[in-house]
């Protein structure tokens, strides 16, 4: 099924039971030749090999997740934010993405200040974005869903997220479209539209809704066709806003991270192909 | 503390643990003057008791919960929703309140069309709009959080809350203001404006959000102050519209439900007062 998956990438958080070298084989054995990285793993197996190891499969970088966390109002935990950031840019360089997903920070504890939040975003991004192009790397706001917005995201929707990113040149600062955070909102397709009109859609990432929610919210990404997001339309509206890129599937999931990796990587292949391509 | 709580309304659901009598005693001895009902415990204790029991008691019902779950496709479940709507009318007349709050309903199973669902309800409120305005009630469409989307409602921002009231008369249709829903959208302080100036603020409601959330969802409504939300800027966008209404609170959260009822709604009582009144 290679030529099909042509567009399709595994974000290894949907797998994360493979280590990075079962990760790359079961790539290779599927015709998979896209991966989305997150941090975590890339540490824990080396930066240097990782990046050695995707290149010598042949293997595309689509994503690194995540930087962010920029909501913090202490000084020194503003700075050291900011300097673990720049890591985060010099790691996607390192492993050949020039995409960045940021994950942009809740409220301070004790905090009920959104707007506050949302601008110290922007103060960081101002300082991050020229870093990040001196790199080749591009930062992708990441809205998540309401639900995460006092303990991980303050930035909600992707009208807010552009707010932000239109500050900024669209090869510094773009966004995350990704159908779990914003199927339910019915401004998003504009947005979607307003986001390629500028350059913006920097990844295209798919999940799906399933109910009921797990305790903590987190982990209950549906797999592609599980749930109530038809995925086709979606990928309709980034298409029609001009964005030819990989589609990423992310799924956070404790059921699926119970099964043998592999196993789930062959269905969630399946699944983009049944559901989105 | 009687003067500083004659707008201060208790949701029975925040304090279900206490049966009807024991209700409208504990309001007594705290100088509560405003209830919201919940249909199942009003039909427990009996329509007709409630109605007199209240009365006597010299309380005013701010609103009864709850009418909707218009999604359904289905002709013989669309008809028996209706039905079921306009006892909740008759109901809400029966107790002398002229506000019934809707939870629209979510995806019917197996659906992916939310523009469809909410057409359906749509079509619904065209029915049972007029209907309600014969008895002297008006209907509340509640935006619920999105993270109720595909179970609940359908209806998650008070900008399709009013798309959908606007194309009906006032008096017949406006919305439910409520922190917990809507607090994440920087767009809602905008909409309460519209709400204000349509005459469609039909109730305004508090709860606060904390985390984590709990397993569903459903029951994670935290008491005044212990979350994220600033109660009085929220009041401050309805008061700035015009608003002049009862502030009810409803909590649903298994940890107050495990409490002692009477020391929640003093408890609760009390919070209004230092964060909200």
């Amino acid at each position: 099924m290679t030529a099909d998956l042509s567009r399709f990438s595994i974000n290894q958080m949907t797998v994360k039971q493979l280590a990075m070298p079962e990760l790359v084989d079961a790539c290779g054995g599927l015709g998979v030749t896209n991966v989305g990285l997150w941090r975590e793993p890339v540490r824990t197996y080396g930066l240097e090999a990782t990046a050695k190891l995707v290149r010598d499969a042949g293997l595309t970088v689509t994503t690194l997740c995540r930087g962010g966390f920029f909501t913090a109002v202490d000084p020194d935990e503003r700075a050291r934010a900011l300097d673990d950031n720049r890591r985060a840019v010099d790691e996607a360089a390192t492993l050949g993405t020039d995409t960045l997903v940021l994950v942009s920070g809740g409220l301070p504890p004790g905090s009920k200040d959104l707007h506050g939040a949302r601008e110290r975003i922007a103060d960081a991004l101002a300082e991050l974005g020229p870093y990040a192009e001196s790199h080749g790397v591009r930062l992708a706001i990441e809205p998540l869903h309401p639900m995460f917005a006092s303990d991980r995201c303050v930035v909600s929707t992707l009208a807010q997220a552009l707010d932000l990113a239109e500050r900024f040149p669209a090869h510094q600062v773009g966004v995350t479209v990704d159908t779990y955070h914003i199927w339910w909102d019915d401004t998003a397709p504009a947005q979607i539209a307003r986001a390629g009109a500028g350059g913006r859609i920097h990844t295209f990432q798919l999940a799906d809704w399933t109910t009921p929610l797990p305790e903590g919210v987190l982990n209950g990404r549906g797999q592609i066709g599980d749930g109530s997001i038809d995925m086709r339309e979606w990928k309709g509206y980034v298409e029609a806003a001009g964005y030819t890129g990989a589609i990423e599937v992310e799924l956070f999931n404790d059921a699926l991270w119970a099964r043998d990796g592999r196993e789930v990587l062959a269905e969630t292949a399946q699944r983009y192909l049944t559901h989105a391509s």
